[in-house]
């Protein structure tokens, strides 16, 4: 039996920002302060209890919002973390999902004294195994990037080229070939119409995910984004 | 609190067997009859409670060893099911593990009463949502044997380039054209100076996997195989 051990999910929530030195977009990670012992004072990614009733992604969904107030546009479950000794004062396993959001998302969960972003790639010592766990929700991101769509949770229902191409360089933190990148990209895509007005001499085009496909492939399950929840 | 909620392990295992029609190369599953309700005399994966002073991992392997009998070359996390309804008498939370065996260390767990090898395509209606997870977790294997080199984990440490695209063709159930199969894996192989000798004109050679190369990249986490269970 399993009595004596605590069931608690976690999410690693992704955004793409302005680094504040470069300018240029980076990945950003919103943390929640902890309000109490064991790690009070540092900060952490938010999640608690998971209830009897809700499903894994539910309690996910339900956390994230209520800490943070954060939708996700993409939630996927990342691993479950269960060392014996990893929260000092009871046997706690966590199920860590991750989650990309759309900057005008980010925007709308603000810092406040208990949940501030930070940037992915350079957090200070978290509570508990919170470090590890964004490392490997980091490395997943960055795995998935390179063979599936999942730079569309990023970004809107319309994109340029370019746009896609910055999103892939801020997550990959590395430039891409613009010719290159745009091969093997566009048999994933469907040109609009629409050409992007301002001025320039050859206004580019905007383009959409070809829907028919879908966005990540995780076979036989079918994990629920989020629409709405309580 | 999560009080509620029972948290469990099972472990979907892999070996290749003979088919029984047609003598090629399939995969096997072993499954284990349930001895009482809920789905008293289902057949179900191998599995039990995680003790609290056990990791996640540990469970799996301990679960595994006594209820089959075996100890797998391979195992990492496959998900974390966890349903509402899932069981009709209680709330489980199951982290399931995928594991790999070689045909020898399948044949030492022998068929029981209460341990059978089925294929692992052709399942009965088995407990829970048990061919859930073992769709997710061929899925899982097939999309793997793509893209790594999880097939080391079905052969002995050295092989010919013939065994080894027998076990991609046994698990992505389609032929590999020979030329191409070559081509595409001997820059992860290091040729022996043994070839196999019987009696053909031109005796093949004998392969073993590049050891500097990790089997499976899992990031930043170290997913433990069990070399010894208690």
């Amino acid at each position: 039996m399993s009595a004596d051990i605590s069931l608690a999910v976690s999410t690693a929530i992704f955004a793409l920002r302005p680094h504040p030195d470069t300018g240029l977009s980076a990945l950003w990670i919103p943390l929640v302060r902890r309000t109490r012992d064991p790690f009070e004072n540092r900060w952490a990614l938010p999640g608690g209890w998971v209830s009897p009733d809700e499903s894994l992604s539910d309690a996910a969904a339900r956390n994230l919002l209520e800490t943070t107030g954060v939708e996700p546009t993409y939630l996927e479950q990342l691993y479950a973390f269960g060392a014996v000794d990893r929260s000092p004062d009871r046997r706690v396993v966590s199920i860590v999902y991750w989650a990309l959001v759309r900057p005008e998302q980010a925007d709308a969960a603000t810092d406040g004294d208990n949940v501030r972003w930070f940037l992915a790639d350079d957090l200070p010592e978290l509570a508990f195994d919170h470090n590890l766990i964004v490392d490997y929700a980091l490395w997943r991101l960055r795995t998935k990037m390179e063979y599936s769509r999942i730079a569309h949770a990023f970004l809107g229902p319309t994109f340029t080229l370019t746009e896609l191409r910055e999103v892939h360089e801020a997550v990959l933190q590395r430039p891409l070939d613009p010719a290159n990148f745009r091969r093997q990209v566009e048999p994933t895509l469907v040109a609009t119409e629409t050409l992007v007005t301002g001025g320039r001499h050859r206004p580019p085009r905007l383009y959409r995910y070809d829907e028919s496909v879908r966005l990540v492939d995780n076979g036989p399950l079918t994990i629920a984004t989020p629409r709405s929840t309580p």
